[in-house]
Parts: structure tokens; C-alpha cells; sequence
């Protein structure tokens, strides 16, 4: 019996697939490749590895030993479960760093130099030019969550001559010696007072379920910028919606408690929030889908040679 | 008879004023602070310094010896001849290139990432996400000025991995080997065809008008991005416009050639174009300020010693 590559990966170029099917073919598996999860749903009947976003894979595959998803985050197929007890999961933690990085300097530098009112300006054709705007330099920016999406933000953080560069992490450790300071997160709330910027880029998982509540919003200082780039969950929505409302706070917020936000929502109408479509660290960007094909090879040789795999996905901690 | 020093610097803190002041009297001087220069006329007839952008203080201060804009830009000044013989200009140069560098940055990851078409989105109450996204790693950056505002750019554009950072200034020089290589003006030929995004510092003088006119602007490569940040006048705005149309280019603009844009203007309309109302390097960032005021300070101590003067504006160069 052949060993079945199922790939529901659609935004691949041919030089891609080919890369993935000549890799396949020296290993002994078949690959077939789909334009969803849908279309793939009976191929999952006997795969043995697939590699995509599927839930359905992970529903249905009863043989499936490795599901290694395009994204970073794990969350729903975490909840959906697998049916097969040995598959394993990874995910493509890695490829979004430089992407999301890019999405939080702009958004954090249009907030601070008031850009979606100066945008409004300009759509109303007036020509205004006070606004009083802020700077990353000397700001206190501090990254919850400092694994390669916060790393790689801080690196171009860095560049701004911010006033201090803070990590809070699982672990608190300091990767490459590119914070000044890191804290567990148990520490988290000392860090908030003194935070101007704080990024969140965090996993969507049972702790990290609002571990921005409405007290913790409430440590940050008056004119503090909340950019979260991570999981809508890690965020009381009502209660940061409350602090934005009061002008107290602002926020840059790529990732919502309910995606798409409902047409009804007020969040669509809150004052001093940017909203962005979960575009942060899609797949839109050519270097994000070399990335994530670079790693998926990474480890299907791993696979095929029975050493671990480099990007296993721990339950509990989400990454 | 007491020496004078105007200042119709408006936005000063009352600490600002405070050292001015100090500085003023230890070195026998008098000052008068105005809120804008058409209040100051009276005090420019017996002015021996002026502290303030004012073509008023140029035209009308007969003994004037030495102005001090609070602008990097003197072009106006410059324009409008002194009535004095012995008037001596200088600028702020150094108090821009933050404020210029983060809007620089703001505003190529606006155009690389599509903001404009996803604030449409937003505004619509839309959920899209897959528009195709560029990014400024692996990107070739020219940097056409080398002066604060170029450098100070160019710090912050080298932490995003860029795939080549160039400068083009009058001398060719590299200063602190911030760029990959430097080339003289006479050279820009040469390198427009291999730049993906176009970072515009020049002052508006006789040699820099029109320097990117439809020759020039054909030799960049489809998909260029263009960021002038300098005067509106170094680009030939209606030769950029149909590069804009055509769909070839697409630009940030912060200067134009009439500014304020006529509210009838085609620009207000352009495709493929940010628009900003000259609010990359006004004083509304308190920094920018603050460096205002030391650099003034700095040369007023050099005026009073008798030792040149640092920001001597060169009429030729325009800076």
C-alpha cells in the first residue's frame, strides 16, 4: 500500500508543488494536491500525512500519523481533535514572523501619528497638518508573547530607539539577548504600569483566555496603545472597548473574540481603534508561502527519516 | 543699546522659553517671544537675531544678522532675500529625520500592504483578507538624500532585511556606512532602475527641480514605490500621475508642487496614491521640538563665542 501526502495548500506556485512532489517521490509517498479541504475530503481516507488548515483532515483521517498546518495558529484544529490517536501536529511557526512584524510597526506608527484621522482628512480633500503625534522613540514597548512573531518585531522595534524593549513570555527568557528585560508571565502585571506600547502575539488557549481582563487593562497608563496581533481571545473585547470609549486607551487590533465582527457590532464604530482583518499574518505574502513550504519540507525529511519534528505543537501551551 | 532676539516659534512649552530666556540674558541679549510673525513685525526693526520661520523677519529686519528657522526647509526664505546684507540663515536640520523616518516607514508599509484598500474595506464593514501584500524584506531601497532625514530612514528601513540600501547625494559620500553603497547625483541613472521603493529627502533648489521628470520616472521598475518627503517640486507631479494612472507606480506623497492640493486638483483622486498633507516633519511631535530648541541654543552659544555657526544654510545646495 502506498503512502498517501495530502496537500490542501492552495496558494502554492508550480516550482512549489514540485519541490514538495519531488521530495514526496524520493521518500515513497503519493502526493495529491486540492484547492481545499472540501474537494480533499475523500483523499483523507488513506493519508497518512497531510499538509494544510484542515479540520476536516484532522475529523477524518482514521490513518493520519502527521497533520502539519500552513498556519501558526493551532486553535481550531486543537478543538476539533483528531480522530486518529497517533497523529501528530505542527505548525508553521516561523514563516508569519516577518510578516506580522511589518503589520505592527505600520499600525502602531499610524495610531501614534494619528494617520486613520489624517486619512479622513485627506478623503474630505481638507488640509490640516497640527494633530499632535507620537513616537516610538523613548516609548516603553513591551512584547507579550516572544516567540518568532514578537522577535522579529522587536528586532525592527529596535531600530525606532524605543525607551525600553520588555519581553513576557511563557518561560521569561530572553532569545538572543534582544530585550532588555523579560518576565514570566506571572509577572505581567508589574510590567503593565510601565508599558506605553504593549503587543500581544500570544496562542488562543484556555490560559491565555483573557488574560487581558478589564483589571489588567486598567494597570496600563492613561494614552497606553494596545496592538494585538495574536488570538482575539487573550482580550476582553467588552472591557478594552470600555477603556477606547473613555479615550483613556487606544488599540491596533488585527484579531477579535468573533471573526468576522458581525455587521451589529459596536467594535466597527469605537473611537480610537484601528481594525484590521485578520490580515497580519496571512498568506498573502510570497516569502510567508516560501516559508511555510521551506519548513513543511524541514520536517517531512525529519518525517521520513524518524527524527523529530522540529515545530510539534504542545497542547497546552498552543505553539 | 541692547541686542535683540526675536522668537516666533509658536509652539514652545514654558520651559522652552525658560532656557532661551537664560541663554539670552547671560549673553546680554533681550528677547521677545510672538505668536506668529505678523505680531513680531514691529520688534524685527531693531531684531539682531530672529528665532522663527519668518519670510517677514527676512524682508523687513534691517539690521538682522542672523536668522534661525526652526524648519529644515528654507526654500521660502531663501526665496524672499534678506533686507539685510549681513543676514546670515540658518535651519534645523537634525530635528526632522525622526519624524520623517517613522512616517517614511508608516507610509511604504501602508502602500506595500495595501492599506488604503483595506481601510476601504473596514469602512465598508467588509471581512477581506487576501489581497496580495508586499514587504520591504528582500526590497531595494534608494535613498535619494543622505542628509539627517535619509540617514535616519535608512536606520530604521536596514532592521526590516531590505535587499539593498542605496544612497544618491550631491558629494556621493557614505556617511557612517549606513548604506550598501553611496553614488553621486550625476549617477542616479544608473540606479533608478534598480529600486523597488524611492525614499525622496532633496530640498527644493534650481538644481532639484524636476530631478524625477517622466525620463527618469520610466526608468524605474513596474511596481516601484515612490515616498517623497522633501518639496514637491524635485518630482514632476502630472509626469508621476500618469505612471500612477497607467498603474505602473504607485506613491507616497507628503509634498506636493501647489501645496495645499486645490480642492479641484486630479491628485485628490490619483490611484495608487497615498496622500499626507505635509505632516511627515511639522513640529507637532514634542522631540522634534525639544531638538528645535537644543540646536538653536547650540548655535546661539556659537554666535555669541564668535565660533561659526553649525546649520549654515548653503543658498546653492538649499541646506
Amino acid at each position: 500500500m502506498s503512502r498517501n501526502l495530502v496537500v490542501t495548500v492552495s496558494a502554492l506556485s508550480d516550482a512549489q508543488r514540485g519541490q514538495i512532489l519531488d521530495a514526496a517521490r524520493k521518500s515513497g509517498f503519493s502526493v495529491s494536491f486540492f484547492k481545499n479541504e472540501e474537494e480533499a475530503l475523500p483523499a483523507f481516507r488513506d493519508a497518512e500525512v497531510v499538509f494544510g488548515h484542515s479540520v476536516l483532515a484532522a475529523r477524518t483521517a482514521p490513518d493520519l500519523l502527521w497533520l502539519c498546518t500552513p498556519f501558526a495558529g493551532v486553535d481550531q484544529i486543537r478543538e476539533a481533535g483528531f480522530l486518529s490517536p497517533d497523529a501528530v501536529l505542527t505548525n508553521s511557526s516561523g514563516a508569519y514572523g516577518v510578516t506580522i512584524a511589518e503589520h505592527t510597526v505600520m499600525v502602531t506608527l499610524e495610531m501614534l501619528r494619528r494617520q486613520p484621522e489624517y486619512d479622513e482628512i485627506v478623503r474630505q480633500r481638507r488640509w490640516q497638518r497640527d494633530l499632535p503625534v507620537r513616537s516610538i522613540l523613548g516609548s516603553r514597548v513591551t512584547f507579550l508573547g516572544t516567540g518568532d512573531i514578537g522577535r522579529e518585531t522587536a528586532v525592527r522595534f529596535r531600530a525606532f530607539a524605543p525607551g525600553a524593549v520588555t519581553g513576557v513570555s511563557r518561560g521569561g527568557k530572553n532569545p538572543g539577548g534582544l530585550f532588555d528585560e523579560t518576565f514570566p508571565r506571572e509577572q505581567l502585571d508589574d510590567v503593565l504600569p510601565r508599558t506605553d506600547i504593549l503587543v500581544i502575539s500570544l496562542p488562543g488557549t484556555k490560559e491565555t483566555f483573557h488574560m487581558l481582563d478589564a483589571r489588567r487593562l486598567s494597570l496600563l497608563p492613561d494614552g497606553a496603545l494596545v496592538v494585538n496581533v495574536g488570538r482575539g481571545s487573550v482580550v476582553d473585547q467588552s472591557a478594552l472597548a470600555r477603556e477606547l470609549r473613555a479615550g483613556r486607551l487606544s488599540a491596533a487590533l488585527d484579531v477579535f473574540e468573533e471573526e468576522p465582527i458581525p455587521p451589529e457590532d459596536p467594535m466597527w464604530d469605537c473611537p480610537n481603534l484601528l481594525i484590521t482583518t485578520h490580515v497580519a499574518g496571512n498568506m498573502t505574502l510570497p516569502y510567508t508561502r516560501r516559508r511555510i513550504v521551506e519548513l513543511f519540507l524541514e520536517d517531512f525529511d525529519n518525517y521520513c527519516h524518524g527524527r523529530p519534528l522540529l515545530r510539534q505543537v504542545d497542547p497546552e501551551k498552543g505553539y
